[in-house]
């Protein structure tokens, strides 16, 4: 096979496919180059110029061979992004930390692989999956209102069946100074954490009061209510700030690094489900009630990975955690060196309860179950620990 | 920019990102060529080495260099697959329609473009998406038992969640005869239609007889029971035949262009609504009902294209159809030349009723509206209509 040549895009298709059909034609890059290469001399200009300007803040060119095509990769996932947005008046550069650096200490870029979206005053970080599906997606929701509104029962359902994702919802007169502090406040998350507003009678149903506004951390039932009616553009963002971290969070494409980098200690709690998998469903509503159970608890953060939203990293992570994803898991995991422990739950036909997953989560809480500890664990609750060593003898 | 050398991979990611930490590593291609050429000598021993073997069925090299680089592209999509999938024990290898002519009538490959799987005895079709993502999570879902077994509420609750898709249970006393006959038509329809099956009084909640075979169209809520108690292989693969074209259907990625292809008179009626979206899970709501109430019309089969689920073809749609897919559409589409007429919900605050949508339907099937008909219509109704002039210009 000659590869040499290839001007590759993710998810590119054969058009022969369907050549008699008309109505599903995926894009395949048409060598247009629409990235542009920003320095001290075209940065405020291409500020100017556009609604909203994407900047990828990298690394400097890399020796090594693979990191340049990757580097080359990432580049063309942008060029096609900005092709299939074209008409949306969205800009797209790359910012090299080296070359760039006075340009890029000006804009605020710090985190290089990242991608900072500059739209009207404000700045977003984009440390998600660096493809074109997702890169696409995310900045199709940045081009969205930032607050939702809500005006009827079926919008209403809508919302309530969000339970995946931090919602904020408020009731206000109308759009007078409260309402324009929660949509000042929205436009800082948009587009990681939604914001609804309501004006009417719907508010009723939610028991929410004038002003007043409701904070939903993923997978509760009863939102926290923010202190006072009347809320300032601050208060509402501090809130967040303090909040938005879940007792049950699920990894998303579009912030998946920003997720895994936000760890407790040097470890996450991981459990894998598959939603659309009666076994993994279960075990997702056992993980809820244990979330429910503790979400006042500021040191449980469990990351919930649902296999299918990931296929490329599944057998990825097979490997790495020896673990069967075929099947709902629960692990630690470090994220220094990716060394796991993982919960047995081979030899039941049963999951286990929420009882026995709490006490579970204690013992790694308070350390009794850690991913340095292998042989210890394994003795007293027959553990499957994998680490680094196992893992190469697995390969 | 320089193009001419990358070989580039979907969705590869840059690991600078997140060299800190570890634990989510996409894959990228690491070079070894696992893709089989496939011919006459080396087809059975092929069928023979592996537990699956995919084969693609794919044009002739073509004259044209841009077509000739879709075929070098989805090579590499299959090489990404093969190599994400390597402990699988799968086979990937590519039949050229001309030069591998004769293999091509042994194995009963047909239609160019499609990814044939050879599995056991039988051979399943893929005609979906050719990216990585969308393969891999194919073929894990063809490794996987064809038949679910439902034994408790919750896993219960999980089988009535999957609305959207096509789902068979039974009722059996254990794996007997009858249980078999139903494993093996649920082989013949694996990965796309789902079977479940249940040996305990989880049944009673369904309401299933020992040895009955519910049938259980999208979006319904009733199911169709399967006539007779006792089931043959070929009764129940008969049934889902006559049933499979569902009254609304969710076009998904890993069988995009079968379903595409299964057009109604050259057209299709077409729904774009994004679930998570208020606006558009009320409009689906109100299709659904639609659907209900015509769930016995073999003339409607609709399909609803949720865009968040193919962000990149999202701009292509709102361009070829000249449509605002922020918000919910219907209009029927010409396959033949992607022609297209959409009701106008533009001046209304308020979706259209369920019975406002039933009457524009009635009016599509009798032809009153239709894609040809454009000055007309656009007298009558204010229907947008979208002709190739009409998009040649907007280009």
């Amino acid at each position: 096979m000659q590869l040499f040549w290839l001007p590759l895009l993710p998810c590119l298709y054969v058009t022969s496919l369907c050549s008699a059909e008309q109505g599903l034609e995926f894009p395949s890059f048409d060598g247009k180059d629409r990235v542009l290469h920003i320095n001290e001399r075209n940065y405020k200009k291409a500020l100017k110029r556009f609604d909203m300007l994407c900047l990828l803040y990298h690394e400097p060119q890399p020796a090594h061979k693979g990191r340049q095509k990757q580097l080359q990769m990432t580049e063309l996932v942008l060029e096609l992004t900005a092709q299939v947005l074209e008409d949306k008046d969205i800009g797209f550069g790359m910012v090299d930390s080296q070359k760039d650096a006075k340009v890029a200490k000006k804009l605020g870029l710090e985190e290089e692989g990242s991608l900072y979206i500059f739209k009207d005053d404000r700045v977003i970080e984009f440390d998600g999956e660096l493809s074109a599906d997702t890169l696409v997606e995310f900045l199709l929701d940045v081009l969205e209102d930032p607050v939702e509104l809500i005006s009827n029962p079926m919008e209403l359902r809508a919302f309530e069946r969000m339970e995946e994702d931090i919602r904020l919802i408020g009731y206000f007169k109308g759009e007078d100074s409260y309402y324009k502090a929660f949509q000042e406040a929205s436009e800082r998350f948009q587009p990681y954490i939604k914001f609804f507003a309501t004006f009417d009678k719907t508010a009723k149903h939610l028991s929410l009061k004038m002003n007043e506004v409701n904070f939903y951390e993923p997978f509760m039932e009863e939102p926290a209510i923010l202190p006072g009616r009347q809320l300032s553009e601050m208060e509402i963002v501090e809130f967040v700030h303090q909040h938005k971290r879940a007792t049950l969070r699920k990894l998303r494409a579009e912030d998946m690094f920003e997720t895994w980098e936000d760890d407790l200690d040097g470890i996450h709690i991981v459990a894998f489900a598959e939603e659309e998998d009666p076994d993994g469903y279960e075990f997702l509503e056992i993980l809820k009630d244990v979330a429910r159970d503790n979400t006042n608890n500021p040191e449980l953060s469990i990351v919930w990975i649902d296999p299918d939203d990931f296929p490329l990293l599944t057998t990825y992570w097979e490997k790495t955690f020896k673990v069967n994803l075929f099947k709902p898991q629960i692990g630690v995991v470090n994220v220094t060196d990716a060394d796991s422990v993982w919960l047995d739950m081979s030899n039941d036909e049963d999951l286990p309860t929420a009882e026995e997953l709490e006490d579970w989560i204690e013992d790694v809480l308070s350390g009794k179950v850690n991913t340095e500890d292998d042989d210890d664990v394994k003795d007293d609750y027959d553990y499957d620990v994998v680490d680094r060593e196992d893992r190469d003898l697995f390969k």
